[in-house]
């Protein structure tokens, strides 16, 4: 079996890749909450929701997330009605909202209704919430009057189209934030654990922040493989690389190697940036290079399959 | 000033006609919110939402409620994904909902919440709810093996569509279900207060089972006048009649006036029950005739016009 730490759009196309390269293997991803947001009352979770839509073959090709034939009767209402429409919820969407949301008002935890989500979406994966707690990502970003305030991430990433300057993040919870049995069972029983290509800020390390699953990524480094998001500089999708930027990392494939050191005995890098292998080496992370850019079907199952062969080669 | 206490569809109806009828003065409606419901997450209250949906206009002419030109994607794509939807919320009627749950989320009262939609919808009436607080319609039924169970009053009504037999009816509340500043206020202000041809169990009753809304309206009884939602012995719409008469209350005018015998000082009956109206006399009731049944904008009208003379004739 093999664990794989998700973020959203990045993570899925990855995860579907996995899922053609590992067959006849279990894939077990466990999704990055701290994004997730109460809307007017629903319990949104967009990595999930992102998965279960890339890997169900319903998700909007143009944008990587929300469904493909969409529809926006209830938003453009909304509007009218002068509700926050910022967050735009599709119709489908909105199916997916509903649903969760009346299940964890039934007392289900959101291990379970990711399961039920899964299950209805037809996966074949096995999705897990890093935990049924509530855990939050803040980010402190700087305004145009050089004041620094916290916004959640929603109100950084879609509000304000993550075009602030990030100073700092944070990862908070009200209550216990704690990993779930499944969670912890799965990365204990994975021959490998795979850090998917997504923000190693704002996607992985909202996971890493729980004290458990830190230490058993940490403890088993030697068996994890993380690949990069970052090519030739630039994030593939998102603001990755102006966040490790401003947070004093680099945005390069090196400065995500440097954040994931102490829980990441491999690296992948993209073939661009081979020439940054010596440097993340130094790291005592083994570096290896594949085209690392996922734009259909074949070359995530190719970047899966490399992923694999490096899992196989320890 | 007017008062008028409001369940849904008859309410509704009159009040589009009282709007007419008293023109150049305040008219303020009082709902009944103890058949808010709270699902998937979203707080619906589905007589304020009739009220607003038929004085704006929209509501669907062939049920009473809901709006004309719904679709149904959310809810069609949330049967799809299993979840529940014997409650059908339309995309359009959704919006109102989100509107609802993200404005009470974020603190803002019940009153101030229907002010707000009020003025969305356009409304020239002040739409008031009987409380801010947490008040539940508990409807005790009789299952067909004999045994009696509770269930909530939109369970009853929608999901049952109330086609069991009603052992008993109580209004509960969790928390403190006061009434608001703004209900107290215009009970005593109002010259008159109306109580509309509702369901006089499941719809105003629930008002008065507000302690101090109740002391106001028996107080002033000798200015309240009710209108019969009963004609010939059925209901115009639901199943007052029914709940009526398992209630030990007779499925008639006289049944209704004896209801509401302690409260209202004049009884408005229809023309074809007029045979009652010395029975009605006998409760120390003012019993007064005429076309109750209100299919039509002139209809309505009349009614709310006849109600103004009775209230003028005192």
């Amino acid at each position: 079996m093999i664990a794989v730490l998700c973020g959203g759009v990045g993570a899925a196309k990855f995860l579907d890749g996995a899922l053609r390269a590992f067959e006849g293997e279990e894939v077990v991803g466990i999704a990055n909450v701290a994004d997730d947001e109460v809307m007017h009352g629903l319990h949104i979770s967009p990595d999930i929701d992102t998965i279960l839509y890339t890997l169900s073959g319903q998700v909007n090709p143009e944008t990587g997330w929300g469904l493909s034939s969409e529809s926006w009767r209830v938003m453009e209402r909304l509007e009218k009605l002068g509700g926050q429409t910022w967050f735009r919820l599709g119709d489908l969407d909105l199916a997916t909202h509903l649903y969760r949301s009346a299940r964890l008002t039934q007392g289900a935890t959101l291990t379970e209704v990711t399961a039920e989500l899964a299950e209805s979406y037809g996966l074949r994966l096995r999705l897990l919430p890093a935990t049924n707690g509530d855990l939050h990502t803040i980010v402190s970003i700087r305004d145009d009057d050089g004041s620094v305030r916290e916004v959640t991430f929603q109100e950084y990433f879609v509000k304000l189209r993550h075009q602030p300057l990030v100073e700092a993040v944070s990862y908070r919870s009200d209550s216990d934030a704690d990993p779930t049995p499944e969670v912890l069972e799965a990365l204990k029983a994975a021959r490998a654990i795979v850090i998917a290509p997504s923000n190693p800020v704002l996607s992985i390390a909202p996971i890493l922040a729980i004290g458990e699953i830190a230490e058993i990524v940490a403890k088993r480094r030697n068996e994890v493989v993380a690949v990069t998001p970052i090519v030739e500089g630039h994030a593939i999708k998102g603001p990755a690389d102006r966040v490790l930027d401003s947070l004093g990392f680099e945005s390069s494939a090196l400065g995500v190697a440097r954040f994931y050191a102490d829980y990441s005995g491999t690296f992948i890098l993209d073939t661009r940036d081979s020439a940054l292998a010596d440097q993340i080496s130094s790291l005592e992370m083994r570096a290896r290079h594949t085209d690392t850019i996922m734009h259909d079907t074949g070359t995530r199952t190719a970047l899966a399959e490399f992923v694999r062969g490096v899992i196989e080669e320890a």
